[in-house]
């Protein structure tokens, strides 16, 4: 079967059915009418412009903007409207990198729309169609996606860390790779997110890095989130991720990305070309300032 | 300076100022709106439809569809508007594999913005910063890009053999890489190409694949049309691609795609996720059928 069924576990957005999410001028995200129209009610926080929820732009930085969002999601996490908490503040920007206009609970990204980034890791061993590759069966008790395959080591990309940083201390939390071991990873590129879930729309931008790791190696998980590991050769990880949706959604698309980077996966490939446009759908922020 | 640079040479197009042109209810094109109408002046192959350009319906297989494009594009080279003419049939599809709606002089895709498909290959030497990768300086004889900076192997991917086939040819004709060495070469992923050449719209999807050639091997060209070649380091060719225009415009974009999937090129470079978004910037054709 074909892999793009990996790709076909989500309908792609309908981005027409979610208004547009404002600050600072800045298009940053995507929200369901029927919150923005909730929220709108908030009016020391939010106001509808058009189609458009904005902040108030009498929230003039970024410490006001966090703050009157941070007394809004506690609100809607008391009603018991935002799973997962986590209590980790996420940039929300219109690009990697740039000053965030406000930070927010990771949690409620979706809600909003807004992009979130992370960081992955493909721990193998061996070469070529010897080669095998890591992956992690999820704790029971996860907030998202509990019990289905995951990397070796993967996590979202906290304020404050590089992408590299933040591998070297999942590779540690998450599987006891020695920083000596870990610092070896090749950053290898990206895929992106977009998909409609539960909650409202997850936009994300992965940093994904490949990590030969040693024969002897076995990964111990150090944070209680995973249940344990399993060591999968290359053509059995192909065989499944065509038969079988045992994988997180976004991990799918990593995995795909490494198996048609190693050669693993090539021209000869039903649906080559569509399964590499799936892995890096355009991120849909309008980037000209909004009035 | 930012690698960006590489992608700045050209202007990105504007479609706006463009004609769809339409095969058997099929976008697979884009043409100038001069052109279109000068080429609907033909009403025995084209017509206007609204503001599409349409091979005529009554064209009704790719074998009539094919015959009468010939006969245009032959007028149009014996005044002298096709250069480059170099007696190559390219299939011309929505997709790539799919059965061509017909075929055409490959040195007259710019003109009908129709995609092109093509194979590269990225030769190297050693590991690591010790790596060195093989360029081709292009022959003062060739009629695209004569003088420029080129991957060691690469070529128009032709009717009737896969990607991996052609790309043992043109390592044989290009490079003299024998077949027991070529075959070792593995699939990476493409690049896409959009931009506006003198002569109209150059739309490419391109095959990578990376090849570690042994160190006793030097390339010897078959067919002419190579200058000489040259090793260059792989810290050395960054330097060029930030500084110089001395690569070909798609190929400055295979070699990015090369040092971001081998970690020489990581987060911390400025300008990452615009230079992944970049290699593949989506290909323009409405894919509904057109009535």
């Amino acid at each position: 079967m074909s892999l793009l069924r990996q790709y076909r576990r989500y309908a792609p957005p309908d981005l027409q059915r979610y208004c547009r999410f404002v600050v600072a001028g800045r298009h940053v995200g995507w929200v369901k009418p029927v919150l923005a129209k909730e929220l709108a009610g908030r009016a020391d926080v939010f106001q509808m412009a058009g189609a458009d929820l904005k902040m108030q732009p009498a929230l003039a930085d970024a410490a006001q903007r966090s703050t009157a969002m941070a007394s809004v999601l506690e609100d809607l996490r008391a009603q018991g409207r935002i799973p997962g908490w986590r209590s980790e503040l996420y940039p929300v920007n219109q690009s990697f990198g740039e000053t965030p206009l406000l930070v927010m609970e990771r949690a409620a990204a979706p809600l909003f729309g807004v992009a979130a980034y992370g960081v992955n890791l493909n721990g193998f061993v061996g070469r070529g169609w010897e080669m095998k590759i890591w992956v992690a069966r999820r704790a029971p008790t996860k907030s998202v996606d509990p019990n289905m395959l995951d990397l070796v080591v993967g996590g979202g990309q906290p304020l404050g860390l590089t992408p590299a940083e933040n591998l070297l201390k999942e590779c540690q939390e998450e599987a006891g790779i020695p920083a000596a071991i870990a610092e070896r990873a090749l950053p290898v590129g990206i895929v992106t997110l977009l998909i409609e879930a539960g909650e409202g729309l997850r936009v994300g931008q992965q940093f994904n890095f490949d990590l030969e790791l040693p024969e002897s190696f076995t990964p111990q998980n150090q944070d209680g989130e995973v249940a344990g590991f399993e060591l999968v050769p290359v053509s059995e990880l192909i065989h499944r991720l065509r038969s079988a949706d045992d994988f997180m959604y976004d991990i799918a698309l990593v995995l795909i990305d490494f198996l048609i980077r190693h050669g693993f996966v090539g021209p000869e490939e039903r649906d080559y070309l569509p399964l590499i446009a799936g892995l890096r759908r355009p991120i849909p922020f309008a980037m000209e300032p909004v009035a």
